[in-house]
C-alpha cells in the first residue's frame, strides 16, 4: 500500500523530489543532521521549511502516520526529520521535546564515535548506556522520539533495546552473517532489536552490501528472505541510505564532522575515500520498485513484499511518533 | 462561555496556576521572551514543557483554539506563549515558522525601542515598519503568529494593521482618551487595529489605569463600555499584564534588558521603580470574575460580556493560529 524509504540523505533538489515520486515514495525519512549543534539543526529544519514552501506539490512535511496517508492521497512525499547523531540535542534533555515539537522523529543515540549517550560503532571499548543516555532514552520514549542505533556498537544497542520502554529501530544497515562490515549488525543485536519491537531498515549503501556496488538483486533478495526466517518479515523494511547527487566533501563532514584535524575514511580508504557508485539496480529513488519485483522473486507474498516496501514501517510510524498516553 | 487572560506574565508556580482554576481561566497568553535570543526563549519553552509535564491536572500547552475548549471540559488552563519582543527570531526570517511550530502565537514587533522591524513607543521618531519588518509581517500571517503592537508607537502600529493580511492585535493597553499613558492608544490606532478586524485587550497593570493602583471597578468598565460604542465590543477582551509575584528585578529586565548600562523607569519613576500594587478588585486571576460582575452592572447583556470575557480572544484564536490556506 504505502512505499516508504526509512533513510535518505541526498543532496535535496526539485529534481530529486520529483524522481520520489517517479518511484512512488510515499514517505521518506532525511537525516538532517549529523554533527550539527542545535541552532545549526534548526537551520536546516529552515531550509528544509523553504523546500515544502517552493515544492508544496511534490512533497510536505511529515509529522505522524497520517501524513503519510495525506501524501499518498495528494501524489506526494512526506519527509520525515532525523539525526543521525545526538548533537542536536547538545547537553539538554529539554530539547528532545523541544525537536520533536519540531518534526523530528528519529535520533541516532551515536554516529561513529562516543557520544554523551553512548558509544559509536568504530569505538575500541564499548561502554553501553552512559548515565545521561538512560535519561534520554526515557524522555526520547515520552515524548516520541525514536531510538536509532545504526551506527551505535553493539553493547549499547542491546542495552538500548532493554532500557527503552518502546521499540528501537536500526533505520539502516544489513545482517553481519550476509556482509560482515563493520556498520553491519550481528545476529545478537538484531534480535535484541526486533524481540523488543523493533524494526531494522536495509541498507543499499555499497558498503553495506555483499561484493558492494557489484551486488546483485538476487542477492540482496535472498538476504531479506533470509533475515524474514530468521526473524519475522514483519520487523524489516528499506534504510536505503542514498546520498545521491552528494560531494565528496559532504561524506568527510560526515565521518570527521569537527571532532578530529586528521581524515578519517570510514568505511571507504585513501584509494577510494568518496561515495562508491550505488548497484545498477537501485541508483535513485525511480528504482525503489525493483526491490518489489526482487522480492516476490524469492518467494516473499505480496502482503510481505507491501510490508517490506513500506506498510511494516507505517505501522511503526503508527504506533510510535505520538507521545506516550 | 471561554474565558480568557489574553496577557501575563507572572512568577509561575503551582499556586498561580491553582489561581487561574480559582479564576475559571480556561486559557492564559503568556509572555515567554522580554530580550531573550532564539536559544533563551528555547531555554523558556523547556521551563513551560517541565511546567506541563509536573503540573497536568492543571495547565496544558495551547496550540490551537481547540485546546481552549479541551481545558475547559478538563478543567484546565490551556496556555499560549507570545513574545513582547522580536529577539526571539533574532535576525533571521525563518525562524518566525520554527517558533510557530514550537507553539509561539503572539509576537510584539517591538518592545519599548526601535527593533529590527519597527518603532517602538519610548523612541523620539516613528519610522514605521522597517524593510526587514513587512517581510516578517507577511512571514507572520503565512504561518499563524500573530502581530502585537501593544509596546509599538503610532505609525509604527497604523501600518502594521494596514500591511498585514490577517488581523492583529494589541493584546494589553488602554485607551489613551480615558488615561493619557504613553503606552495607552489613541483612537486612530485602535481604529487601524479594529477597522482591520483586529481585537485589543484591556490592561490592568495600574500605569494603565485612570488613577492607577486607585482606579474603580466601575471606572475601568464605563471606559469598556465607552469602547465598545466607539469601536464595537466584538474587538475587545481583557490583557490584564498580571505580574504576579515577580522581584523587582524583572521589572528591571523587562526595562533595560541589556541595551543600557543606565537604569531606565519606564512607566515608573525613580521613586517608585518596582511594580505597583494591582487594583482592590483584581489582584490575581481568582478576582477575574469581579469584571464580569462590574460589565453587567455598566450595562453589557449577558452576550456582550460574555464576549468580552474570552469568546471573542476565542474567535480571534480560531481565525487567526493556523497557517494561511
Amino acid at each position: 500500500m504505502y512505499r516508504i524509504d526509512n533513510l535518505q540523505y541526498a543532496n535535496w533538489s526539485e529534481k530529486i523530489f520529483r524522481q520520489m515520486r517517479e518511484g512512488g515514495l510515499d514517505a521518506v525519512h532525511v537525516t538532517i543532521a549529523y554533527h550539527e549543534n542545535f541552532r545549526e539543526t534548526v537551520l536546516n529544519m529552515e531550509r528544509w521549511n523553504r523546500w515544502f514552501e517552493q515544492h508544496s506539490d511534490l512533497i510536505l512535511k511529515g509529522r505522524w502516520a497520517g501524513d503519510v496517508r495525506r501524501a499518498h492521497e495528494s501524489a506526494r512525499t512526506a519527509i520525515f526529520f532525523g539525526f543521525q547523531n545526538p548533537s542536536p540535542i547538545e547537553d539538554d534533555i529539554g530539547l528532545v521535546e523541544v525537536h520533536h515539537d519540531l518534526g523530528a522523529r528519529f535520533m541516532q543515540l551515536t554516529y561513529n564515535n562516543q557520544s554523551l549517550l553512548a558509544t559509536g560503532c568504530y569505538e575500541d571499548d564499548d561502554t553501553g548506556l552512559t548515565r545521561m543516555g538512560k535519561q534520554v532514552v526515557r524522555e526520547m520514549n515520552r515524548v516520541g522520539l525514536v531510538v536509532d542505533m545504526s551506527h551505535s556498537a553493539d553493547r549499547s544497542t542491546i542495552e538500548a533495546a532493554e532500557h527503552s520502554e518502546r521499540p528501537i529501530t536500526i533505520t539502516h544497515a544489513n545482517p553481519h552473517f550476509w556482509q560482515p562490515a563493520l556498520r553491519n549488525k550481528r545476529d545478537n543485536v538484531i534480535r535484541a532489536v526486533t524481540d523488543n519491537g523493533g524494526m531494522m531498515g536495509f541498507s543499499l549503501y555499497p558498503h553495506h552490501l555483499k561484493d558492494k556496488s557489484a551486488c546483485t538483486l538476487e542477492s540482496f533478495c535472498q538476504m531479506v528472505a533470509d533475515c524474514a526466517e530468521k526473524f519475522g518479515a514483519e520487523h524489516f523494511g528499506i534504510g536505503s541510505d542514498l546520498c545521491q547527487d552528494q560531494p565528496d566533501s559532504v561524506v568527510e563532514w560526515m565521518r570527521v564532522g569537527r571532532w578530529t584535524k586528521e581524515i578519517d575514511y570510514g568505511e571507504g580508504s585513501a584509494a577510494a575515500p568518496g561515495f562508491p557508485p550505488m548497484p545498477s539496480w537501485y541508483k535513485d529513488n525511480r528504482d525503489f520498485g525493483n526491490i518489489a519485483t526482487g522480492l516476490a522473486t524469492v518467494g516473499f507474498s505480496q502482503a510481505e513484499v507491501e510490508g517490506l516496501m513500506g506498510d511494516n514501517w507505517f505501522h511503526f510510524y503508527e504506533q510510535n511518533f505520538k507521545p506516550a498516553s
